[in-house]
């Protein structure tokens, strides 16, 4: 039998082209949790619907994070004096050693479960660490949370601490099998697994050579980290000689080529070759600007890569970056972007808010398939907001929309929809 | 009689060396509004004064906003596509325009010192619009608020629209000397008038030379904008084509001169000359990360002007930077610094967190003489942080401290001193 029925709110969405939609007093039509499109007045065939009236209220399609590391949660806004390597090994190591105890995994990912829940996302990619136990606890509780995530259990056989590295490629690799089947038989309906070698300078070439194998016969995603900060790409540069550049170490290995879905973090220092590379395999570049600005790595120049034909999203990057609040990290994106213009003069670097809208919502949820905006046929993942408390009685509905991303937080989120379905916002429903 | 209390709480503050001291279970001894120290345990002459208990909250000096405009708190977020010049002519000056209307300016004046009073801010540098009526009634709202604050009615006589255009300099010079003694009529405690020049190219040469003999004559602080975008700086070569530099400008009417108290805001693109001569007049560059970014002005090299012996504090910049919360900005100068020192190379441009928390309260403070911190004879201005929201509970005090830039907000505020007196922070006392 068919599910069918309307949201009513003043719509806001992301076509293709990257222009914002703005349909005031609006039906948003679903059914059977995918969209059926966007109507003033619900069409004759459809007046009967049940319609869930939010009044005044703004309705988004859901954000999508595509890369944030639940293990950091505990980390976030801390130790940022420190750059990228230096970090890893003073903050990121020693708190990812700790989810070795179940008990405290579950008291970090339950409280981050808690706060992904209630801000702006619907969908995300999202690190554990190479613990399986902890891992799954952490796949569990994003299943039951209603909203959508690939999760990795991070791969790591060298450059790392004792208790966080892998005893070799094979061990690794067939621990990674293992956490394979169980997800599988844990019959997850919202939550997939994705193949995550940590970075380049974390995995032996035998390693990265057994997850492209992986990746190849499971048809499974990847994600990974590339060209976050100067340091790490000379460091892969002398421990992968032969290899043209950076990304060419994924490609090498098979985890970077047409047919397998991968999501690449940063990619701030690429060569034109590594671009076209990007391009050509439809790797997604997550952009972290926050996570970039905190650890003085830069300014990803994501305008050119999004002229280059690779697709691009959103991350927030926990806990490099400190927040989890999308609607925020758009308005940095954009931020961000001025600062890059300001300082290259050739080019536009500029992002347009409306175009760091599409990366938040239509962009990154190009990952997903169809999702992040309310086309036909896409998922229908919404967000309803109240935004009583920041804007003034005389806003447009688009200053509305603007005031959203520069003054807005998870208080002005009162409903939110993932395929249809609502999400419980407190969780008061869950464990 | 002499009133006496103490504050208990995990006590945190800045010492003149910018190094942060951190004072768990202490006691703030508060004698006549003004702080007699910091004691782990009250001496014994002072061991029966009311204690006002904190627990286990923080207390941290009452946050210092040098620089932000009450009469564009409508816009913030809103037209940040745009850069200084044409940001000015279709955002701000249409804005400023509606503040004829003394009913218009109250209802976003009432909304702006709402917010104001509620966030960390104790003590602001406020720019009003040009009209005299809606100038007295925000200084009128602001004194009932219990904050202090410098608020200028702003000058402007020339590159203005009609309708915000002082009629020449003699007009306006007279407008400002009534309006100056409308203000000493009224009484105010806390709130006082400062000399507002927007900035040199609206100001008609005369128009600045009253106001510079103004200023000496009646003692008058002075604020204005220095230096924030290329284009500004190259109008003001043209305007002002006689003067050394932007800087030179105001110097050569008065306004930038030893003894004349001022803060220019912003500060990117200085010459060296610039530097020495702030350095020399003791001016105070406010710092405005968000705004400059916003607008695509850039980076100012704050760490430089601090070195140079530029005093420096923060400023939100309301509307172009868009949050009045300044523990936010604190961390954005933070990661702003390290954006410069990424695209600098040469020399270190990056602010640690401690130096920035230094700008938002010591620093900032320091243009209201002893403010800014709980050093002995210093004003008793404290906000009390209840930080359960975004602490987890293995954290330490120095990592409550971090986290509270990274993700607090008003929220974490539950009780606000200033002169050792509490504010209102919902204001339900006050119209």
């Amino acid at each position: 039998m068919k599910q069918i029925f309307a949201l009513k709110g003043h719509i806001i969405d992301c076509d293709a082209q990257k222009k914002v939609r703005f349909c005031p007093d609006s039906h948003l039509l679903i059914e059977n949790g995918l969209c059926l499109g966007v109507f003033p007045q619900l069409p004759a065939a459809y007046a009967n619907v049940p319609v869930r009236d939010h009044g005044d209220k703004l309705i988004l399609p859901g954000f999508v994070d595509l890369h944030l590391h639940a293990s950091q949660y505990a980390n976030r806004g801390l130790g940022l004096d420190l750059e990228l390597l230096q970090w890893l090994e003073q903050y990121t190591f020693p708190q990812e050693s700790k989810f070795a105890c179940l008990d405290y995994a579950c008291s970090i990912y339950r409280a981050f479960c808690r706060e992904l829940r209630q801000g702006p996302v619907t969908r995300a990619c999202i690190f554990a660490t190479l613990h399986t136990p902890a891992t799954l606890r952490l796949m569990d509780m994003l299943e039951e949370s209603g909203l959508v995530a690939y999760v990795g259990k991070v791969n790591m056989d060298r450059n790392a601490p004792d208790d966080l590295r892998e005893a070799g490629p094979e061990q690794a690799a067939a621990d990674t099998r293992r956490w394979l089947a169980e997800t599988a038989a844990r019959g997850y309906r919202r939550v997939k697994p994705i193949l995550t070698p940590r970075f380049a300078p974390s995995c032996s070439p035998d390693l990265l050579r057994l997850l492209g194998e992986m990746a190849r016969e499971g048809h499974l995603p990847v994600q990974s980290h590339l060209s976050e900060n100067r340091d790490e790409v000379a460091l892969v540069k002398r421990l992968f000689p032969d290899s043209p550049h950076y990304a060419g170490v994924y490609a090498q290995y098979g985890l970077l080529e047409a047919g397998i879905p991968a999501i690449m973090a940063h990619g701030l220092y690429l060569q034109p070759a590594e671009v076209e590379l990007l391009g050509q395999c439809g790797a997604f570049i997550a952009h972290c600007p926050s996570s970039n600005a905190n650890l003085a790595s830069g300014i990803a120049p994501v305008k050119a890569l999004m002229e280059a034909g690779v697709p691009v999203g959103l991350g927030s990057d926990i806990g490099a970056g400190h927040s989890m609040n999308l609607l925020r990290l758009t308005a940095q994106a954009v931020a961000c972007s001025k600062l890059l213009q300001r300082q290259t003069a050739a080019g536009n670097a500029t992002l347009r808010l409306e175009e760091a809208f599409y990366l938040a919502t239509r962009g990154g949820g190009a990952f997903f398939g169809k999702a992040g905006a309310f086309s036909p046929g896409f998922a229908a993942d919404a967000v309803v907001l109240d935004d009583a408390r920041i804007r003034l009685p005389q806003d447009s509905l688009e200053q509305r929309w603007q005031k959203l991303f520069y003054l807005g937080d998870e208080r002005e989120i009162c409903a939110k929809y993932v395929n249809g379905v609502p999400i419980d916002l407190q969780g008061q429903n869950q464990r």
